[in-house]
Formats: structure tokens, C-alpha cells, sequence
């Protein structure tokens, strides 16, 4: 998508290495950083410079081909993969990614490895894209069918599912991005997503795309729905289980339950691989991530002189829990917009599209 | 309560004028304040250097003995009336507190009316002190018998409904100092309560009390609920309907609609000043305050030299919607914790309190 006039992706090859946004800068500064190993991509992935499920398995895609850029060996292959893995336990595509590299690179004769696993990276980066336009083509649907019926389409998105969070477009704001370039009048309620705000960062994106959005506090969602004021909840989900529950980020879960309470559909827009085809329970089998405390305990934004910089908020070292996802049972979600298609949140929605999805 | 060693209310008379803590520094520094005038009272009670709805009460009440002190004329206690009501729409205990005032003063000659203003408002900050050690001992028997059937009795709130909220012992936590002086093992669930966070202000108190407690954001109370991880939400209220419904922080409503889901009972302690009995339609008639933008663009903290400062957070001016409060339907109400005990959040339930509590 467009930063001010020049198109971006969120990761791209730059010579010997790959490129990103450093989204830990973002809303404040718009940087990009060059990675050249796969210790610097695991480290990308685990200090969230990227972040969101899609482009979380494609740099680490590109990652196991930085691993045999340096040593096309078995061992190294083994370790780049299991180093990568351990960066997002919640990821799913993050494994489905790197268990496609490993598939198809593992065969190969080592001297061969390297240019088969850049191909297959950039093969993998280029289907999000491809699959992220699909999931905004059926989405877009919704919203014209909203649209039908209201002045201007209000959606509801929790976290940051922009491009920002994919290789480009998007999983929740595609339907967005491709409404608003249609000319039909859409507007985003932008959930902040304490406390890591990544709200912020799907403001940035749509501010830096033109399309209006309004920011909120992650307590507001409920009151709007309530007083009409919110069409459709759009979210992204870090997994989606064969039983329609979805595993996004924390605080998902209660919009769900207020879209629900209050008759607004709600809506995971997800690629293929986030489906978990063979998980069991969703409620007992999701390891949930438990993130650093000083997520809590600190904020970053700009000082009176314009500078980024961390302010510690609360009490010195209070004790904080910081769970960073949640699961939505899948009877609070109206339906899942796939690159297949939106299909109902049940096992049998679910398995309509496996062989399309797996 | 206790501030270290030292016990304290939240407003005290100090001489001619009255003094309180000034709430927009805490956590960061605990400092009071006097203040001598209605214009000082209402400022106080503006800027949200005093907050929670029977504090408000209270220190308008003082404002007007302030007002009266300068000039006890009509004219004068009129103008105090209207000029301190008109601080916080929503606040309907504010209203109360300044029609018993104006009920009590208005028939006194000038010269009498100084003295018996003071010992109204007095008399207003002592019943409240009361009124909460009385919702205290009331939520005391809910957590008693949940503490029969677990270890520790994890109560999850929203916002501060803490003494600093009130005169004394706050009205949700007033069952938890209650429970913990009495040795029973309490643990609390605060919310950080985006945009304000005056989670960090009932940190601040439990800490200062003693009272174990966990810091989570707004988005986590689902997830805990999930998981079996709150036995019990109490939460505090701006403002309660005759049929039971609660208008109360922005953001309430959303762990109402975890807690019915899953089976955790959700209480609102109010005192009967609190209980509005003659709003109709509280969905449509509440007015609900919508707060500065500034409120979500700007983060209150201590930079690396330990000065509290604040940082700009986001987008610079980026649109924001900031309701402060919503309403949480009766339906999702387990019961009201009155100091005249625990009733059912329904017409039948307020009705049976009415006569003792208006």
C-alpha cells in the first residue's frame, strides 16, 4: 500500500538480505532496517520490529534462506527452522510457513538450497499478497451489502490486520482498502490494543492510505455498538481452529461478545495457513503467550521536543499480567472471510475449504 | 485509609478552607491541596484533581460552604449551586449533594447560613464514610462465601471505586479492605481503565493498604473470566436507574457482558445517593460525557530522570472518540451492593430499598 506516493510491501529483498519496516518505531518514525542473517530476522519477529501472523512467516521464510545463504548444511537448516519456531508460540502460520520451507528445501542438494529457498520466500511473500486480495474482494462484498443500507459503513478493528501486519493489504483492512478505493464511503473505529497500541499503527496506515478512521479506547467499542454507532467488527486472528474459535489478540474477545450482545456481525479475516487444522481443544490446547510486564509498565511517545522516548506509567514494578491473546468461541463469530470465500464459523464452514486452504 | 503509617480522607476541612489530594498526581506523587473558593471546588472537581461520584458530592458540598462564606447571599448560593453542578453531567450523587445544600440553607437567615453549610457538608462526608463501611460489610458476606470455596478470592474492578473515589473506604473496595483486615486472602484484578488509567490510582491505594493486586489491561478481563481466573467482579457506579440498570466508566459494560458469559457474578456497589429514581429510559436519557481527545493523546508517566511528564502518543491530532462512560443493562447485573445490602439489579430490587435510601 502507499506511504505518502511511493508503494511499500512490508518486507522485501535487498540484495543479500531482506528489508522492513521497523514497526517498533511506528506511529513516530517511519525507518526501514536491513536484516542479513537469521538471527536478525528471529530477532525481528521476537522484539516485534514486525509483527501480525502473515508477515511474521514470511520474514521467517526469508529467514531460513539468510540461515543457508550463510551454511546450505542439514544442521543449519534445522536449527534456523527450530530458531524460528520458538520466536511466536501462537503463530501458526509462523509454523505452517516454516514447515513449507523445510519440506521443500530439505530434498535439494545443499548447493542448490540457497536460490531454491530465496524462490520459495518470495513465492510465499507474493501469495499472502495474492491471498490478502481475495479476502478483500469477500469482504468488500459485506461492506457494499452494508452499504446498501447506510450513509457511511462504520467498522470496528481490534489491533493492527493491515498491511503493516501482512506483506500488503491486509487481512482485516483489505476489505477496507479495496471499499475505500471504490469510492464507497467506509470509516474505522480504531481500537488502541493495550498495551502494546498497535491501534496506532493501523491509524498510521490508514491515515497514510486517506482512509477516514476514528481512534478509541479498547473500552469504548461496547458503548458505540450499543448506540448503533458500529456495522461490522473486522478483525484478524493469529489462529483460526477447524471448529470456527479464533485465537487473536487479547481483548478480541469482548467486542465479540458485545457484537453479539448487540446484533453487529463480527467477522476474522484470515489467510489459508492461519487455519490450526489439527488442534482439538482451542480452549485448552492454544498455548496463551504471556508478554513482558514492561509492556504495562511502559509507553512510548514523543517527549515536548518531538522525541520518541519511554515513560514509565503505574506504580514502580506493580505486579502486571499480560496475557497476549484470547480466544473468541466460534458462536460469537458471524462468519470467516477467507481467500475461498466467507464461510460460517463451524466445523463444517472450516472443513468446506480445507482442501482449497491446506 | 491508610497512606503509609498516616490515615487520611480524601477531603478534610484545614481552616477556613478545605484540602484535598490532588488525584491527577497519583500515582507519580502524593501531594493535597487546598482549596479556598467554589471557583477552586469546581476546578478541583473539572480537572479530575478530586473524582468518583460520592467525592464529587462531597467537596461540591464544601464548595458551596465556601461560596456561602464570601457572600451568604441568594444570590450567591444560587450561582455556587448552578456553577457546581454543571461540572459533571453525569454525576448523579453531585446533584444530590447540592440539592440537600441548597434544601437545608436556603430557608436559613444570611448570618446563620455560613456556620450550617459547613456542618451539612461535614455531615454529607460523614454519612458517606458510613454509607461505604456499610456496602462493605455487605459485599464482606459475597466474598466470605466465595472464599469458602477457594483459596484466594480474586476480585476483578474497573476504574477506582477506592476511597479515593469517596470520602472513605470506596464503594467496590470497600468488601476487599473489609475481607483483607479480616484476614481473608483477597487478590484484585485492577483494570487499567484506558484513557485515564485510574487503575494506577486503585493500584496506588490496595498497595498502600496492603492489599495483593495484579495490574491488567483493559483487554485481558475476558480472557481471565475464560479461564476461570476472577471469582467476582464488583465495580463501583456513576449512576444507577430505578430499574437497576449502571451507568458507570467507559468500558464497564464489556466486562459485564465476560462476566455473564461466564457464569462470574458482577456486582455494582453504589450508595443510595447514587441510585437516580427518576430517569426513565436510562439508555436514552443518560447524557454521556464525552471527554477531551487530549485524553487519548497524551500519556501521564516519569521519564528516565524519575520527572512526571507527559509524552503525545500515536498520531499527532489523529481523531479520537472518547465517551466516558456507558451502561451496563440490568440483565448483566448479578445485584447492587447498597449499605442497606445486597439487592437484585431489577425495578423490585430498587423499589425495595427506596424508602431508606432517598
Amino acid at each position: 500500500m502507499k506511504v505518502g506516493t511511493v508503494s511499500y510491501r512490508s518486507v522485501w529483498r535487498d540484495g543479500d538480505g531482506i528489508r522492513i519496516i521497523d514497526q517498533t518505531r511506528l506511529p513516530y518514525e517511519f525507518r526501514t532496517v536491513s536484516l542479513r542473517t537469521c538471527e536478525d530476522a528471529a530477532r525481528a519477529i521476537n522484539s516485534m520490529q514486525v509483527r501480525g501472523a502473515p508477515l511474521i512467516g514470511a520474514v521467517a521464510a526469508y529467514g531460513v534462506a539468510l540461515a543457508l545463504y550463510q551454511d546450505p548444511s542439514d544442521q543449519v537448516l534445522s536449527a534456523a527452522i527450530d530458531g524460528l519456531k520458538s520466536t511466536r508460540p501462537t503463530a501458526v502460520n509462523l509454523h505452517w510457513a516454516l514447515n513449507r520451507m523445510l519440506e521443500h528445501i530439505r530434498p535439494l542438494e545443499p548447493t542448490a538450497r540457497v536460490h531454491a529457498a530465496w524462490i520459495e520466500a518470495e513465492r510465499i511473500a507474493d501469495e499472502d499478497t495474492l491471498l490478502n486480495r481475495s479476502i478483500g474482494s469477500h469482504g468488500l462484498s459485506l461492506i457494499r451489502e452494508t452499504a446498501s443500507r447506510t450513509e457511511t459503513v462504520n467498522v470496528l478493528t481490534h489491533c493492527n490486520a493491515g498491511w503493516l501486519a501482512t506483506v500488503d493489504y491486509g487481512t482485516a483492512l483489505a476489505p477496507v482498502y479495496l471499499a475505500h478505493d471504490q469510492g464507497i464511503p467506509v470509516h474505522v473505529w480504531v481500537d488502541e490494543t493495550r498495551p502494546r497500541s498497535q491501534g496506532f499503527l493501523t491509524a498510521w496506515e490508514l491515515a497514510a492510505h486517506g482512509v477516514p478512521y476514528t481512534l478509541i479506547a479498547d473500552n469504548a467499542g461496547g458503548h458505540l455498538m450499543q448506540r448503533g454507532q458500529v456495522d461490522l467488527v473486522i478483525v484478524g486472528a493469529d489462529r483460526v481452529t477447524r471448529d470456527g474459535h479464533v485465537c487473536n489478540k487479547i481483548g478480541t474477545y469482548l467486542k465479540a461478545l458485545a457484537a453479539k450482545q448487540n446484533g453487529v456481525p463480527f467477522f476474522a479475516a484470515v489467510p489459508g495457513p492461519t487455519i490450526d487444522w489439527h488442534i482439538n481443544d482451542a480452549f485448552s490446547d492454544i498455548p496463551i503467550e504471556e508478554r513482558s510486564a514492561d509492556e504495562m509498565r511502559f509507553v512510548q511517545g514523543r517527549d515536548n521536543s518531538g522525541r520518541v522516548t519511554k515513560v514509565a506509567v503505574g506504580i514502580e514494578d506493580m505486579p502486571v499480567a499480560n496475557p497476549g491473546f484470547d480466544i473468541t468461541p466460534a458462536e460469537l463469530v458471524t462468519g470467516i472471510i477467507t481467500e475461498s470465500g466467507v464461510i460460517p464459523a463451524s466445523p463444517e464452514g472450516l472443513a468446506s475449504i480445507r482442501s482449497k486452504a491446506s
